[in-house]
């Protein structure tokens, strides 16, 4: 498998991925999805999250804008898919900002099995207790290389820990990727640290027992969107813009060709 | 009246548009509204939903990410608006993916004297209980074809029926409308489909008398700005966006004569 | 200290500007605040929004779809930042359309230290009384001037008052800026003024001693990024996408002379 192969299984199966995401990035995300090639579904309430998460190839869970009931919400999906099969991403929006944060972040951790985890260096950072700067949603840095960084974060919590920044570091405790696709442009709009979850999401459906190359493939797939998208763009609203236009129009045919992986 | 006649009122009305919709395209469908020459206004809470609806000239009710203190909003909202007797549309939006989402669409139909519901063949066939592949969100297909399956609708649940695909068919239950303005670009981004449930609410705005031809006529004028944003566009995100300018520029003396209704 | 002097330490020091919004425009105000220059950061639930708050260098409340949870949360942000000293912006959405959002409003300005009133005429007016015309959340007008109005709601509200409008005008009670930048498009979309009162967060964030500069500086730059967009717009799709790459691209060095201000 490479990730023009599991682009393109993705977009033969089209799985569905449940995302219980923040209100800033949800059509975002869902547009991105869908660009991509799979299927998009939001929900949130706690009467429906678990049932829904059922139907999933993939859940992701995102803590951009939290509140107790999307929590447990959160949970519940997260726990359904446990028992499916399903792959767990989770995205730790801004955790080290506030306590409450921070708490979610580790309730889930510890309450749901998550396969990738994918955040900035400051987030992942500070769920394992290396110093980091965090302005709240933003990665100012963090004390540890992201290579470093990355290995640890597997390590310590158990799962593939996906660290994206200029460079992107993915480890599962034992195998490190860094991944060099992308463009300065994707630091330009909101949300694009969320789509790259989403992202991660599509590709962990149609690679369960691969969740480390799923989560660097998804990496690759993003980064070169961005390299297509910066191409013409006049600033941050033709890029984003341009962005959905690029997801939709990657070749599998030529996408391992473009991987900047090592 | 023609579609071009309707959008024409519209615009010289301005008639207000209140939407509890879902948070994925709560943007897209403000700006859909305002593009088309309303003024859409947005208001879930409990305790203003239903003196909120009493001002509206409609009132959509869009079940995409629900919980219960926004079914009881939608609730009041859609009662209120029956004793002005502005116009309700109800879009179920993933019925059938979850027994909430089920429960829901059908209280609110229950309890809501419902004008127009406006969905796509799975989500109609669960309300109506024919055999229908629901993922997610999306339709893969109903059993019944899709002009019985409106008039079936229509006639058991007492709406106007508006089936919404690749030819949409709207039905009272009696006569049955088909449109096949549209094309396949609409499919690809994310809301389209909450965004006809909104054009329908705007047509109904300025013709309460005659809901199947507001509800034909709203999937005319945004089935053509679909025909004309897809003429330049590079993928599903410039299309997005040359969505709304072609809304923007519906021009009510030319609608009439490109309607493919039958 | 004029405009561009504000932009140019704006994007120096990249100020955390920390809002509770609506959800139709969460994501256009953070990607505004992005493309501008500064961070944003939403967090509404009561466990977070005053410690967040705490973090921020300005605070933007917007009651644009409120409910009670984030009324609290609105409240508890804003003492914070009176404790911290960060300004804080309240942008009465829809006020005078429901009793709600008007008693909200009301005791937000009981509760908070608001620095900055930014509201449409008719939003304005309610809160101070004077005869008003409001549908949904458009102002159709007030019955006073609206440089008469933004100074009798400065004096009688005791903060300053930015009244926007086709001219905006912004008073301390005692001293009236008028600023005449900006282009009609901006209304052809949804979130407009919701953005504006984002600009002024940020520009209030680098000005806490200048509250009426800063909020009139705000709007010569969004109105001019809103000139600038309009160049080569198609309509209200294409218009929203220039307007992010026109924030961005808004130069420091030629904003004062573009200023229209008297």
């Amino acid at each position: 498998m490479t990730p023009g192969d599991s682009l393109r299984r993705l977009r033969e199966t089209k799985p569905l991925v449940h995302q219980i995401t923040n209100y800033v990035v949800m059509n975002e995300t869902a547009n991105a999805t869908l660009a991509l090639g799979a299927l998009p579904v939001m929900a949130h309430a706690r009467e429906e999250a678990g049932e829904m998460a059922r139907l999933a190839g993939a859940v992701v869970l995102n803590i951009g804008t939290l509140s107790p009931a999307w929590v447990e919400a959160m949970i519940a999906a997260g726990q359904a898919a446990n028992e499916t099969g399903a792959p767990v991403v989770l995205d730790p929006v801004g955790v080290g900002a506030t306590t409450y944060r921070t708490e979610t972040a580790k309730r889930i951790l510890d309450e749901v099995d998550v396969a990738v985890l994918r955040g900035n260096a400051g987030e992942v950072a500070t769920l394992v207790g290396v110093a980091a700067e965090v302005r709240g949603v933003e990665s100012i840095g963090a004390a540890s290389e992201p290579a470093d960084l990355a290995r640890e974060a597997a390590r310590q919590l158990g799962v593939v820990a996906s660290v994206t920044g200029p460079v992107d570091h993915v480890s599962d405790g034992d195998r490190t990727v860094a991944v060099a696709n992308g463009h300065p442009l994707l630091a330009s709009i909101t949300g694009t640290g969320c789509m790259s979850t989403a992202m991660t999401g599509c590709f962990l459906a149609v690679n369960r027992d691969r969740p480390l190359d799923a989560a660097a493939e998804a990496l690759v797939a993003f980064g070169v969107a961005g390299e297509d998208a910066a191409v013409g763009a006049r600033g941050p609203g033709s890029f984003h813009v341009a962005l959905y236009d690029a997801l939709a129009a990657l070749d599998p045919d030529t996408l391992d060709g473009r991987a900047r992986t090592s």
